[in-house]
């Protein structure tokens, strides 16, 4: 099922990309620059930051579609919804051929353990993989936009060509955390599990120069594990983490506890 | 780990109910009704439909929480949100103490197979189980928001009753859907796995009163399965569906093949 794939590797690539902090984002920017060196590059993202946005998709209202330029070129197309709208939309409208591989990233802040649900990075993977397309979701584990992301590109490039090279499970996507650390103090690449890290949310209360309250989620995170198998983990000592995501949404458990229940 | 849980039993239970249909649909009113004649309910919705919002979670923006009433009484509060904002708020702010479980519905539409992923009915429900607390999503499999749902409100109360009984694994919450049929025509009900249905996108393209062009979102919906055993087929052949869901993320097959390879 896991084997090399040769013919991906003899003509150069038809890649889509997309993310979840807006096409303006000097992440996606970053990786665009890198994967032009080996493919055909694409960007169709969000016009607006999406973060947090999960697997949402826009149903009630149209999507609007506008180009849009960087540094003096064409860069690609800004949509006024979710990274899976925009995936949806450059599957079903805009790519000339289905591609080769979907990049959605890089992502400004970790998208580990129990926020690959929440991410809309990882959201646009799930779209492309939902299509049967190989799809990798990248972040760097750092919310600055000032910080340096070139390593993080070079690793998101490298990654991306490996993945040309193998077919993986079609119902699996790859969701790769780079540590936010220097490129001397990369330990390597760890293929991982997510995580059992989880969230202690709370709400900040305030009220607004109308004194009408409103409240602000706020929360900290917390990492549940010590093993380095585990994304998180991985992450904080250093390792590029690479994690094989599948949905497997059925409680086996309870399933066959109950079945015969009726 | 599945027993009966005698304690609920003795006290009326405290139950927090919300939707993604929006709190003025009929759907979450019909259950409220029920549910008050077991239970302390309260109501905690998004002020707006929020379909297909998907695990969304609004952290770019604060959130407004306003009284609402309906037939001349208070109801619950509407949050300017999304489903998940609406657990959250109440856990981390509105709730007097943990509640005994979460309803989340009804929910005017069929939420089987990869709708799971894309349901902001189910994200309510996902909420509340990733806070450690029983959760329960319904879905009557009617767009139809004119549909007699006083039969699947029966049920709904039927299904939380049982689930308030018994302890099930806190990782895990039920997904309902009810047939929209007579009845007379229900042939009992189903304890199911996520079925493999799956959509067929398009988008309708068209140009606006000022010459734009827009995209809408649509798209064919197809069962992928013959077996009564998921929960497509079994909505489908007039059997209530219940579901229990987990999220198990890691594809442990491309983890064990892979994990070497660094």
């Amino acid at each position: 099922m896991i084997s090399q794939d040769n013919q991906s590797l003899e003509k150069r690539p038809y890649i889509l990309v997309s993310n979840d902090d807006g096409i303006n984002s000097p992440g996606i920017y970053a990786i665009v620059q890198k994967l032009k060196q080996i493919g055909e590059v694409i960007v169709i993202a969000p016009e607006h930051e999406q973060s947090a946005v999960g697997h949402s998709l826009t149903i009630s209202r149209p999507l609007r579609v506008t180009k849009v330029h960087r540094n003096g070129e064409m860069f690609g197309y800004a949509v006024s919804g979710s990274p899976s709208d925009c995936v949806k939309l450059a599957l079903c409208t805009y790519l000339e051929r289905k591609p080769d591989i979907i990049v959605s990233g890089i992502n400004h802040g970790q998208n580990t353990a129990i926020n690959v649900l929440y991410s809309g990075t990882v959201s646009a993977a799930t779209e492309g993989m939902l299509f049967g397309i190989k799809s990798i979701a990248f972040s760097v584990c750092s919310h600055d936009r000032e910080f340096d992301i070139d390593y993080a590109s070079d690793v998101a490039l490298e990654i991306t060509k490996k993945a040309l090279e193998y077919d993986f499970p079609k119902d699996t996507l790859l969701n790769v955390n780079i540590p936010a650390t220097d490129k001397l103090q990369i330990k390597g690449t760890k293929i991982t599990k997510v995580g059992n890290g989880y969230w202690k949310d709370f709400y900040i209360k305030r009220q607004d120069p109308f004194n009408r309250d409103y409240y602000w989620f706020s929360g900290e995170y917390f990492e549940s594990d010590d093993s380095l198998e585990n994304d998180d983990i991985a992450v904080k000592n250093g390792y590029i983490s690479v994690t094989p995501v599948k949905y497997t949404l059925t409680s086996q458990e309870v399933f066959e506890h109950f079945k015969n229940f009726e």
